[in-house]
């Protein structure tokens, strides 16, 4: 196999080599290219990749599947924006704050059907197992972002709920990604059940951990300004789960969730944060989850060598700083 | 072959019996209830079945594909909705004035995914030609929508600007549905084909008719105030049409584009119409591509008795008055 710095390059190389309609078309494709090409780290399909060579040394079958991966999660990402409101995305404007609103859902929507072409440029065998798995992943996603917003509303949430809504909303993706890269390199059922399953539970960890760094991340490596979620008053792992511990820093904790959204709320909240220990007991969990991950890998009929690859993407992923 | 009703009638029920996940997910899929539950012609199910069984006498094997097209129409009305700001559709309130935007988004997004997931409940050895043919005209509808929303702020729109648009905005639709419906009957290659350029050609006569019935319908059958589309100086037909064939009357329809929205306008601008001759001049192009239509049905190896089925699906289209 090769390092996953290396699977990245490829999905990268082959995303901005993606020839779109020019001409009087270029209002509908040019915002999907400009979205395509605002880089990240091209998690899904670099690990569509790595799971393609590892059960059948075939990266380069698995490429356009690749790019439907990234194709979809970036047309989540225009709505997403879309519906948030957000003017940035990784230091860039927006598809909707460049352009319109209508261009961001219209683009967004061809977005996901050029997604479900690609994905399906795989053999035809494997075409339905393929498709399905994306389709139904696909919603899986939707279901996760809808919870995500009604939690907005809600007064309080369980940590389960915020777990199962994770699983959905980030999880369900990398699990497509692995369990599809699987298909496309030949595993049997059982082995493309397990990578599904190491998808979601990474899933789980990263975006635990993602929680962690919008608080207690350095602004500059993880690229956008620190505290965005306090100020929302987001439903994160660490609100979640600091208000199910309870207590009186609970109750701290409510009572500042009131505050003015500002620096003062986010040094406010932060320290709270530290006084429960949620540091530490983010990491716990973000252990746990990958933990989890390890063993879904370890399942599998995979060599050691083959193993160790997705080991390596686990740890790259919980110590990141971006 | 059954009568039109009785397919629309077989649609219909599918379609209300339709059932989505309730409780805690009801957020993202009752708007997508309430959406397909609108009524209306259901053309383009009716045309699938319609397909299938005149290639195959075999609508029972169609129907979720039929479902599937009908909720993908659905989709692009929940999205176009919200990109028009339009309040009401039929009669009722739009997903996004009865809920809101985001969830006429992210419920729009899930029903296209719900559409492809429907579409593929085909055999397998139809699975790629089906996929295709629904993904490729799914971007030629999205290409249509870019066209027409780039028209708002064109000053000239060429006549055979416009029928490019409405060949990709409404006739891919009605393309895909007809040849899908003939595959899934196991039409050869030849013959789907065909009936993909009947759809083409039956989509163009729908939308000219709709432009005219828009300006020229009774208010009462046709469902929607008319004038609409007068007094949005919306590219239509008649107006492009109008403005090619140049003269006195065109220059005072110029003028009168530029008069406020209301009664006053709508009178105005029918009155030019009708001294340019624009309800003849319509009509013709109606027939003219209707024409087209059936020349299309009769290339194909159906029974003549199946190609009168769909002789008098272009009838009761473009005899209609809503």
């Amino acid at each position: 196999m090769l390092r996953i710095s290396e699977y990245s390059a490829l999905a990268e190389a082959k995303i901005r080599a993606l020839d779109f309609p020019k001409d009087k078309l270029s209002g509908l494709y040019a915002p999907i290219a400009y979205g395509m090409q605002a880089g990240g780290k091209r998690l899904r399909p670099t690990l569509l990749l790595m799971a393609a060579d590892a059960f059948g040394n075939c990266r380069e079958k698995a490429i356009m599947p690749a790019v439907g991966i990234e194709m979809f999660h970036n047309f989540t990402l225009l709505h997403d924006d879309v519906m948030d409101n957000s003017d940035l995305r990784r230091g860039r404007p927006t598809v909707h704050s460049k352009w319109d609103e209508n261009t961001a859902i219209l683009s967004g929507d061809t977005m996901l059907t050029l997604a479900t072409k690609y994905i399906s440029e795989v053999d035809d065998a494997i075409l339905r197992p393929v498709l399905d798995t994306f389709n139904d992943q696909a919603l899986r996603v939707y279901e996760g972002q809808r919870l995500d917003m009604d939690f907005e509303t809600k007064e309080e949430v369980a940590l389960d709920e915020y777990i199962d809504m994770i699983k959905a909303k980030t999880g369900a993706l990398l699990g497509a990604a692995a369990k599809i890269g699987a298909l496309i390199g030949g595993a049997s059922k059982e082995d493309a059940e397990k990578m599904y399953e190491f998808g979601i539970m990474l899933g789980v960890a990263f975006q635990i951990e993602d929680d962690y760094l919008d608080t207690f991340g350095n602004a500059e490596t993880f690229g956008k300004p620190i505290g965005g979620d306090i100020n929302n008053n987001k439903k994160t792992f660490l609100m979640v789960k600091a208000l199910a511990n309870g207590g009186s820093n609970a109750e701290a904790l409510k009572a500042a969730l009131k505050m003015t959204a500002g620096p003062t709320k986010v040094k406010t909240v932060t320290r709270i944060y530290e006084a429960m220990g949620m540091p530490a007991i983010s990491k716990a969990e973000v252990a746990n989850y990958s933990s989890k991950a390890l063993a879904a890998i370890k399942k599998t009929s995979l060599s050691d060598e083959c193993k160790d690859a997705f080991r390596k993407l686990i740890d790259k992923l919980i110590t990141r700083n971006k």
